[in-house]
């Protein structure tokens, strides 16, 4: 799947910390945005995965942070996947600033049942929908 | 009422921002723990209030930023009710760092059905609840 | 002073509760990003106002919730100047859904001397910036 | 390096998303409290890292998400050493529920000078404080 044009935004003040950088755990928020705006371009909006009785979860997530992030920092969310089983798919993230690498990640899904949280099998049309 | 004992917490990193303090945006979050811990000291979790059809909705809320909290500051939320109709209620916050007064804040709340989110009266044992 | 065009958002799923709608504390940081926005159509980065030495903060906050924004709700946030004296000035906020009006608010600020946070004059440049 | 008590905390309202339960992104604010309670424990505040003129980064980060966590859940964090070099260390988490583990991960932190964000050395006596 080619990942088409980047989500951009810019880091807030309030993602910030003391340090004066963007707090390590917005980095998992920046990725579920990046996943959420790639379903959005392939035509999903993630209310029609709830929807369909069904909810998408994160089973697994890593980050690799190679240079900070600043307040105001503008920053464009490459997101493409990776791997896609019946059972989970797993997307691969880029942070760039500019031409700069800041950070990459994943994070592996899996599908549940709503509301008894049972894992089921990742639909065909969500499989269509990420896999193009 | 009398509040009783005071919620304690600890500044977050996460809940600084680069201007060192902590966030303007987290005292509404400190507020919504004191009064969740209030009404668990009453005997009510907050899924009690979720579980009876009904949603306890914030109409309006005021904070005055009085001295700086820093990250790790201990802090002790003081919550009491000060106004009480069948329509609505209110607390008022008060946030102590040893015995430095640092903010003060209300927050005004309704009820309202679930799903239409349509304002009804406040149920007689969250009245009674908030207002022993 | 006019604010120009509103900032435009996205409410982020992370920004939801288990309620459902985007959380009460999430306003203060969507007005935080609309005074940053403007002071930057000024001209004006935030950066400038630390780099000179002082810091803004927040002396006190306002917020009315008139209707619940939800999950991927486009949030336009307007903002415009309402008081301004040499020692401190308020900014006013609209968020809008379409042509909803579902929150207003406040946030008034001073400026304070760093590392002191002792209280300083706001300077004529910052003044201008947002009486403009 | 045993890890003595746990850190315990409840999930808030506001941490959760309209899933209905803790956002995956939070996971990494628990991580970060955990470690930093442990470096009390140690005898040494975050403070104290931050006063001898470093910042302890992160480096990479990862999550299991084993049992989703829900609001008012009462979490206990486990954190321990598991790797320890001149130029960085790594912890390992554990979240439990009750005796339920609902969540592993790692952190791996490296010391950079400030205000460069160069690599240094991890500091003897913080090593000490860590892998006691």
């Amino acid at each position: 799947m080619s990942d088409g044009p980047a989500t951009i935004l810019r880091v807030r003040f309030g993602e910030t910390d003391a340090a004066g950088v963007a707090n390590n755990a917005v980095y998992l928020q920046y990725f579920e945005i990046g996943r959420i705006e790639l379903l959005r371009k392939r035509g999903h909006s993630y209310a029609d995965v709830h929807g369909s009785g069904i909810d998408l979860i994160v089973a697994e997530a890593g980050v690799r942070y190679l240079r900070p992030l600043w307040f105001d920092d503008e920053v464009a969310i490459h997101v493409h996947m990776t791997d896609l089983s019946r059972a989970s798919f797993t997307f691969a993230y880029e942070l760039f600033r500019g031409d700069e690498l800041c950070a990459t990640g994943f994070t592996r899904h899996a599908c549940v049942q709503r509301p008894s949280m049972r894992p089921v099998r990742v639909p065909e049309w969500l499989i269509a929908a990420v896999s193009e």
